[in-house]
């Protein structure tokens, strides 16, 4: 697990030094930009191809040296990797991945490095490369974005309120600020990645007054880089606080060069490795912004348990007995699920119209009380697209603080193939071939047609299908 | 998976039709009966189990057509299926199979039918039961209890009012009943099985004059039985009804000779097929009981959309727009895990308080806001036992109506082994190593210890566990 977290740290690393100049921006989902490099990065990055190729593994220990993105591709979407796997140089492959190289990545025309190695008969290259591989099997080594979060959440300490209030002013401590549900957020000097963004995270001298006056803060945890190191509870905190009543001005002179990013998609260029803290934070302020009145009774609610719970003010409430969930945050589960054909080899992707122009996407749906995961997905297929599902397969989850859900990711297998969308839902839904995926995936539709950025599950689980379907 | 519904409607029925006097009581947590069978049918149930043994296939048919239990034990938990196997009787392992034989039940020392066929090295007949075994890789062949659900919800058809109108008039709807959350029932005339209740399902006529005064009433869905026959929408619809005006002896009046079931663990004595039913009709009118105020802003909220939404009365409401979630049915999803130890050969079982004497389950605790199912997982075991949870792999889900939980059910791999206990939370936690599992599961514990019974997904999961690491 930790290695996964330090492997994609390197990234944000090796991202954040990249060549200047050269911008690959896919966060903005209206347009891919891809902007031209200069020659000389080029030239010099033809040469690790080259030395990859050829197994001069000096060359490509000249590019690795460089600080630079590993994962860099060819016109055709080949990597080094890819290349050092084609010949069978198992010594390159090694440095490679052994340096953080992205084994999942596929080519233009949806092969791995891996694919590519058992294709060309490289036997070691592939044993090498399937001991690594990450989309095959969904586990630790996988994370979706808001899925990485080092803090631990201390949920026994909630209830502590002295220990909270000696936290709150310990001078190790740091405040996450919202404003609005918009984060405060620094934009990094030079980062070219699209994780360009870190947190703002404020001392509580700047804040003392404000503070004083109540506003939301919730408790979020302590930091905890190592999980096998127990906890001294002296590690510096982290809250969230909610300074709504401050103007935009003032909130963001409290980090001078800061932004408010509003939540989805500006949210997603926050670092990876701080994406999971932002997620507690929004989805916990989301919920005591609509949630300040007691729904069983109407009266006016106060914050208890460093902002994990709301009690009713009305001692005669109902919600002090008996088993229920009103006093605590809500979260609600979602199906997303890539529908695939009964021969595996097309998949089912829609469109609604609130997407970006040119975007496809898994179908999904809110789960509904008394149903199985399963069964939502069996049903929100059915009523989207009139496709019947049987088999369903977990993949994976993502919290998705917008206001405060659960993704569970599926695969679902479908025994019919005639669509009939649901007009109400979407704009348009169809079978598509993996092919024609793949170019999604890697932008390269002739139509400029496109998946979701690999920030969304729905990313990783067409990736995870097209992975486990190579055929070369 | 229609196969699995059919088989399920089977097993009841071939329950329900069982010799009279033979009574065998899993539900009650507190106590295990086994009632002494008269010798007629000791001497039928040896007859069938030497048949089985023997490959004499008419003494089989015989017991085959008298209807009874096929899943019949000895003392040591042998079935007939597993007699067959021991000995290599292909002919009539088909036949046990063909008529609904339950391939996943395990004897006294934990093993399954095929186990055994694989032990005694009859590689056709474990050919033929690892086509039909259902516990390891849980998928649609395998249902929890609360997941059988016949309805097609129609989720479509919940905002047109005339229609809901003209479906609660029409003379094949009918209603479930429910006051104060307690579900009306029947008691099966003969039934011996644990599933001796059913749904109480009342004609409009009875409670014309309530309905008008505007009861919480749920459209539940289209009966469904075939799910690849399109509906005509002129299918029976059901609804939910709260009758918690009247009195308790008037709604047993509706229904003669019925009872009114509270919630856990009384109602998990309803058939199986009936149970997804009763989950989603609880778990939406427990959500009715408790959100009768806009969280919003305090106001009074109306019923909308068949039930599955309250809207805010006050015009002026946030919760009017903007992406929330205040006005839909709530479900709270819930991380349900089997840990097990780094060499897979023991799992860690815990207690609370809460728990009937001498039980032990799976550990379990509520997701929380922008968390992944698999950090709930490692957070919820470190916090209560302080074991350390590496790869968590996802097993099924359940819906649990008490009041409306999702159970996320999972196998968690320990990397470390040191129980300590969260004592707020846990009486006791500890390591079992899997003959000892074996016993709590099939109620042979020389302590008495046990775990919950077939309708828990904690049951469900360790059975999995145990299944898979069977090792004649
Ligand atoms: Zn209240
Ligand atoms: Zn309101």
């Amino acid at each position: 697990m930790f290695s996964s977290r330090v492997h994609l740290l390197n990234i944000c690393q090796q991202k954040k030094g990249n060549i200047a100049g050269f911008i690959w921006d896919k966060i903005s989902l209206s347009a891919v930009t891809f902007r031209k490099m200069s020659s000389f990065n080029q030239e010099f990055k033809e040469r690790f191809f080259r030395g990859a190729a050829s197994g001069e593994i000096d060359d490509v220990r000249l590019y690795i040296k460089g600080n630079v993105d590993l994962n860099e591709r060819n016109e055709r979407g080949w990597t080094a990797l890819m290349f050092a796997a084609r010949n069978g140089h198992l010594h390159v492959v090694r440095e490679l991945v052994q340096h953080g190289c992205d084994t999942s990545v596929i080519n233009s025309t949806g092969q791995t490095a891996l694919d590519i190695a058992l294709f060309w008969n490289h036997g070691d290259v592939a044993r090498h490369l399937q001991a690594g591989q990450r989309y095959l099997h969904p586990d630790d080594n996988f994370r979706n974005y808001f899925s990485l979060n080092t803090l631990n959440r201390c949920s026994d300490k909630r209830k502590d309120r002295g220990w909270l209030a000696n936290k709150i002013n310990d001078a190790n401590t740091r405040f996450v600020v919202f404003r609005n549900l918009e984060v405060l957020a620094t934009k990094l000097p030079k980062s070219s990645s699209m994780y360009r963004y870190e947190l703002g995270k404020i001392e509580m001298k700047p804040i003392e007054t404000i503070l004083a006056c109540n506003p939301v803060t919730i408790f979020l945890g302590l930091v905890q880089e190592n999980r096998q190191v127990p906890l001294t509870f002296k590690e510096p905190a982290l809250f969230a606080v909610d300074l709504s009543t401050m103007s935009e001005e003032d909130v963001r002179a409290l980090s001078p060069g800061s932004e408010l990013l509003p939540g989805y998609p500006a949210a997603m260029q926050l670092l990876p490795a701080e994406a999971g803290i932002f997620a507690e934070a929004r989805s916990m302020l989301a919920w005591h912004d609509r949630y300040q009145f007691c729904p069983t009774c109407g009266s006016s609610t106060r914050l208890e348990e460093g902002g994990y719970k709301r009690e009713c003010a009305n001692l005669e409430c109902r919600s002090h007995k008996g088993v229920h969930n009103t006093c605590y945050p809500r979260t609600d589960p979602s199906a997303i699920m890539l529908v695939v054909s009964p021969d595996d080899k097309r998949c089912l992707l829609g469109r609604s119209q609130r997407f970006p122009a040119k975007m496809y996407s898994c179908l999904a749906g809110f789960m509904e009380p008394g149903e199985t995961l399963e069964d939502a997905v069996r049903r929100e297929v059915e009523e989207e697209s009139g496709v019947i599902v049987d088999r369903v397969e977990y993949h994976s989850s993502q919290p998705w603080p917008f206001p405060a859900s659960l993704m569970l990711g599926c695969i679902a297998h479908a025994t019919t193939e005639t669509v009939k969308i649901d007009e109400t839902e979407l704009e348009d839904a169809r079978w598509f071939n993996r092919p024609e995926v793949v170019q999604m995936l890697t932008r390269q539709h002739p139509q400029g047609l496109f998946v979701p950025p690999e920030q969304a599950v729905a990313h990783q689980i067409i990736k995870t299908w097209v992975r486990r379907t190579a055929n070369l």
